[in-house]
């Protein structure tokens, strides 16, 4: 005791930061280590936790569902109709959107309105009013794209007539679809639904899937990992920008276009199109992943995350080992850059299926290879970085066929352990934008936020109670 | 001198690392502080560097050069043939070629071969044979393209009817030409002259020049440096990688040549050759630099560098005070990666005007916003953030146009001070590729080299020369 009192003291502090500030104001040499209780002290997820970690079922688990997920091969093969592609669409009138399932009278302003407006495209109502009648009083099915192995951003508002990229896992010959992106400004998928907006779906319709079915179809398909992984090396991360990929996509595309014997004019509006929209990559990006995270669904007792997603009410995530079932909580708030004239009291919760980037290994996870989309999100270029060790913890590996020049090539970290999450406390970056929670108004500003820890808290403690009934059923 | 020695020493060793690794290796406590004598220890160019080195007429001369690079506004206007675009292209049998000037018997094998291909081109010989005597002969002019405001990569040969990018610094109406990238493979600037070069050459003249006339006139002409600027965020240094930016340029330039009226096929064949070719943009990068260097230049005084260039034996270099004075010396070896069955026995010396991209601040210069181009020339992301760092010690100062977001959005180093250089031993860095030493075998790898020290030295030397008469006629 005396000689620990003689000599100068050297303090480790663990936890709470407020112990070892003061120290340190007081000429202390501390040394503060970052730690908080698992499962934000919540004791009966704590055990629930206890019970999972190191379970050699659920290793074997993750490591089958996580090497799924590496070995899919997502080749873009072609573009269908929703009701072409999904049976179920041809069924009564039926809408998906993103997210967790949501019922008309909880959904948010961007949700609602880009729901009319499918409606109105689809020719099921005469005007809004009329329209927004009908989903109220339930006459269209409304449900998640989840629900069929689709994505899409925002509002990812899907129905029965519009055209759908399809991707195809070559691995297992499984499809994963979405959307086309529509740009920017008065768009469905941030719930505007004006004449302008509907041209635009008609004209997509019409003209520019025909265009790119037959141009898809002349180059064979278009594997997209590699293009994926092109892009992550020029400062795309995927999800909020897109820039190099959409170009990479022209590249192989457009050669395609011209050679398929389609009138000049067509080809010039397609093109036009797609080259002044950055983010027209997008939704490849969502598709491709969600094929990946596909991939990697349904294997008992596994607690690798296959999807992350929003509402705009609702933040839900799935398990691999817990199937269908979603963990929801309420979104965290988005900590983001505004566009002039709007705040925080403008925007939207969290909103979209793009989430499912970041859970297949990209976007927030991959912002190191991006240090220029901090002008859009916000922070610095180490930030990014950060971000992308950080996610290192968390994760059941790392993706080769996805790597990051500025962490010296490291694979990104890829394939979230629900485990991790709770144990460490360290929760899913995101990259997102940000929509005005008015109908219609569009894109206010884009951000980081997190997915929210109750999810994983929850999925947790339904995994421990399926491997605890299984060993149940086997002692 | 007791109290010295009866404490622990604590040495800054000064110069040569190895007096510092013998105390290192005893257990001492050294600090190495890296330091050479000025101008490589030469007296006589220590002192004519002295007599420059804060002299406030070179040093207003200099800020007068850096500005007008600053506010040099490049852009691509149009394409014209050689002979239509440079006067006396059309005088006598000219043929320009990179780098300093040079005889044809000192041509390294690469230059000569891609020269004969030029002569075959034009129709002034029936066989490669025959152009070769008329080369030796010297029926042929050959001059280097810097003495028509031209650049070229590698052998950057231009004759009469070659069509050319012509480029026009908004700032103060002069322009700036090269010819058009070929592609990799069996290509002119690597000395390649077989029939396949030939009828390239043909087409491009015949066919992809009208096409990118027209289309480049229907966009009103192209703003090079926001181009220059996104690549520089998307992963390209703009001289060895150029992926971001051919994306970019072509995501402009074909919408405007789906509007020209001009043939289907003619507008396939284009597209096809220009998305097949990564470094399609490299010409357009080496033109703007050229334009904004040249914008720089023939300011008395000046110690700004404005030109880099290699013929493939020596390297020289021009000073905006100095003129149309070339500076020469042996070039340096390339250090770097080669493709498989080659070594550095089959490496020509280092050739080409491309180095006129880091003399205008990007290439090498702006490798921290390239992490990935380590993969291509060695190397690895951290190295290529340091070369960019070292390069802020020989500038004059930073470009505000091109910002490197590794270096949290730094303007790259620009506007290389040929005093500094000799001061403090540390030279320009450049990226380059590696021809093979026979004609027409073609790249064989690339890597970073540097300028060599004796041409700054030269350049200095000449430079006091100028200021110390004009401070005689002036006392």
């Amino acid at each position: 005791m005396n000689t620990l009192f003689d000599e100068p003291l050297k303090v480790v502090n663990c936890g709470l930061g407020n112990f070892a500030e003061n120290l340190q104001l007081a000429g202390g040499d501390v040394v503060n280590l970052t730690w908080q209780p698992p499962a934000m002290g919540d004791v009966e997820a704590g055990l629930a936790l206890a019970s999972l970690l190191r379970h050699p079922r659920v290793e074997q688990a993750n490591q089958r569902a996580f090497e799924a997920y590496l070995a899919a091969q997502p080749v873009l093969v072609d573009v269908r109709s929703a009701a072409e592609a999904i049976p179920a669409m041809t069924q009564g009138r039926r809408i998906l959107h993103s997210g967790p399932p949501i019922a008309w009278a909880d959904m948010c302003g961007p949700v609602q309105g880009a729901i009319v407006g499918a409606i109105l495209f689809e020719g099921w109502a005469a005007n809004a009013a009329e329209a927004e009648r009908l989903a109220r009083d339930g006459a269209i099915e409304l449900e998640p794209c989840h629900h069929y192995r689709c994505v899409g951003p925002m509002a990812g508002i899907i129905s029965p007539s519009m055209p759908l990229f399809v991707v195809e896992n070559k691995t297992n010959g499984e499809y994963a679809y979405s959307n086309f992106n529509e740009g920017l400004g008065k768009v469905l998928r941030f719930g505007a639904n004006n004449e302008e907006v509907l041209q635009r779906l008609h004209w997509m319709k019409a003209e520019l899937a025909g265009a790119l079915k037959a141009a898809i179809r002349a180059l064979g398909g278009l594997e997209l990992k590699p293009l994926m992984a092109q892009a992550l090396h020029m400062g795309d991360e995927i999800h909020n920008r897109n820039a190099a990929a959409t170009g990479l996509f022209l590249k192989r595309i457009i050669p395609a276009l011209l050679g398929c014997g389609l009138p000049l004019e067509q080809i010039q509006r397609a093109v036009a199109f797609m080259a002044g929209n950055d983010h027209f990559f997008l939704n490849l990006s969502m598709t491709a992943c969600k094929s990946m995270l596909d991939a990697a669904a349904y294997v008992p007792f596994s607690s690798m995350v296959t999807v992350m997603a929003r509402n705009g009410v609702n933040f839900g995530i799935r398990l691999s080992g817990t199937g269908d079932r979603w963990f929801q909580a309420r979104a965290n708030p988005v900590e983001g850059l505004f566009f002039p004239g709007y705040g925080v009291d403008d925007a939207a919760a969290d909103l979209g299926d793009s989430a499912i980037t970041e859970t297949a290994g990209v976007g927030g996870f991959a912002m190191a290879s991006s240090p220029a989309i901090v002008k859009f999100v916000g922070g610095t270029p180490a930030d990014a970085i950060g971000h992308s060790r950080r996610m290192q913890s968390i994760t059941l590996g790392g993706n080769p066929a996805f790597t990051l020049p500025s962490l010296n090539f490291a694979p990104t970290a890829a394939g979230i352990d629900a485990r991790k999450v709770v144990d460490r406390g360290i929760l899913p970056v995101i990259n997102t934008g940000i929509a005005h929670k008015q109908a219609g108004v569009g894109q206010i500003g884009a951000g980081i936020t997190t997915a929210p820890m109750p999810c994983f808290i929850e999925a947790i403690r339904a995994l421990a109670d399926q491997v605890d009934q299984c060993s149940g059923n086997e002692s």
